[in-house]
């Protein structure tokens, strides 16, 4: 079946707009019932189980006339696969509920899907359950499950004497999100990297073989994040500034909107690269050290307190 | 730390909230990381894992002035511990996505979690991890993972020759639904049982080992949920009226309004009771055999199409 142009949700009815889109949604291997039962059936290997859940509401995680259906799509998974990616672990398998109006265009829902479906893809992840509802405005709720073949890399593992790393794009994000709000679409590369994070989905596993002993991925701002690690592990990081190459984009829209580069790197969220702690022999290739751990707590830059934006207030 | 009486979501701020929701749910043995790492960390034997999500919408799905904030807890857990009951599972884990109004009072959440919590110990199940975002109405997103010992039940294996058989309430849930559409508070059984329902959480893992060959959690509508076994067994089912003993407060309920009872029973919803195929012989006891399995499609009522009110409309 295909939805015809124009349909809304109501037009469309919620058991064919399950159809449709659970149509779009291949199962892996380990999958034995998909969606459409009570309950999707697995079939998972003894060990180490990952999960976690995300929201993402219209209005407050992005804007129809900023992004694609699509995009958003791509950004839901991406956000929850990078959850798994944090721990060291790969996703298996997801979980997707969609409150929605019931004047939304039924095409927006499909091309979520499509969007989510291409970016699970990426890892090899599928789509086994989900739910609709009727709500006035568009909230996504995510849950995804993943494995972790070694032990999972948890936030709380930071020692002194070790180096945090980067690895993946950060600030990207926040100077597409910079431009958009300020009603221009360029540098398209910015826009298009607050639209569609490129998680490094093959960094986390990686990070965890060779011995990274904490790890987080930067969803809310690097120096929120690196305080969360720090917090947990009971020290203090210290982030050098110098560490950052600041990419010309960033350096454009800095000089467009009269702002410090440095704020974007050190304040943006929503590029999902990992910060991890590694003993400074241990950092693997790819990775940047971009500030070391200490005793105490808190996180500093160069030294001192940071006062700049650090992160984003969820209430 | 304790949230002082009359401060809201804002007031508290999401950390400090998410540290007391965390604070309410226990963690079970099988949970190796529970809330506030990137992904939650579960050790799981190797089998059958069964997974579900749900959504629950204020004004759609619940009203605040109809139910209290731990009502709408059991319920949300209810329903998704529920479907894995009817795959003939058990649920571990759960996650919660709380998307809410700023100036929600944050009692409100805090004792959503206690009703939740309470409801998952019903069955030993742990909430794991869970999300906050700001929206303008409430959402709630449950995500439940459990375990089958033996082989899951599915919608699709009911076979002509098989009697359909309930376990659990049936129609108390829509009677009271019904009460409170109509401004009253009694009969407070039906109301009550709206507000918290109460599935036969052993009834699933137990039909499954007495040779359920089919089985579906009645949260739609006895007609409707029906015919989503018929139609995934291919088969037909027909229900049969006098199977049913139509309890005294739905009596009331009914002739209070002047409608039929059987309304209730067969188009009711969210009581959360199993509904499953089994051959003659095997019916476990407590289940009550309320219709059998035919060739053909669709389901009948005593062999006649059924035009009554037949289940949830969601758009």
């Amino acid at each position: 079946m295909t939805i015809p142009d124009g349909q809304t949700l109501a037009d469309v009815g919620e058991f064919a707009l399950i159809a449709e889109l659970a149509g779009l949604f291949p199962q892996g291997e380990h999958v034995l019932v998909g969606p459409g039962d009570d309950a999707a059936v697995l079939r998972v290997r003894t060990g180490h189980v990952v999960v976690s859940t995300d929201l993402l509401v219209e209005g407050r995680h992005f804007r129809r006339d900023w992004a694609s259906a699509e995009d958003v799509g791509h950004r839901a998974a991406a956000q929850n696969l990078s959850d798994v990616n944090a721990m060291g672990g790969t996703a298996h398998s997801l979980t997707i509920g969609l409150a929605a109006p019931p004047d939304l265009p039924a095409s927006w829902a499909v091309d979520f899907a499509k969007g989510f479906a291409a970016e699970c893809a990426l890892v090899g992840a599928s789509v086994v359950g989900g739910d609709l509802a009727r709500a006035s405005e568009i909230v996504i709720a995510v849950t995804v499950i993943g494995a972790c073949t070694q032990a999972p890399v948890l936030r709380s593992g930071a020692q002194p004497g070790q180096v945090v790393a980067l690895r993946g794009r950060q600030g990207w994000a926040a100077g597409g999100l910079a431009v958009l709000g300020r009603g221009f679409r360029s540098p398209r590369v910015l826009v298009e990297a607050y639209r569609r994070p490129e998680p490094p989905y093959d960094a986390g596993p990686a990070a965890a073989a060779a011995g990274a002993t904490a790890m987080i991925d930067v969803s809310d701002g690097l120096v929120a994040d690196a305080g969360h690690v720090a917090r947990d592990s009971g020290v203090a990081i210290d982030l050098h500034r110098d560490a950052f190459d600041i990419p010309e984009p960033l350096q454009a829209v800095a000089a467009a909107t009269g702002s410090d580069p440095m704020a974007l790197v050190l304040g943006g969220g929503e590029d999902h690269p990992l910060l991890a702690a590694f003993a400074p022999a241990a950092v693997p290739d790819g990775w940047t050290v971009v500030g070391d751990v200490r005793e105490g707590e808190g996180v500093t830059v160069d030294g001192a307190e940071y006062d700049g934006p650090t992160g984003w207030v969820h209430f």
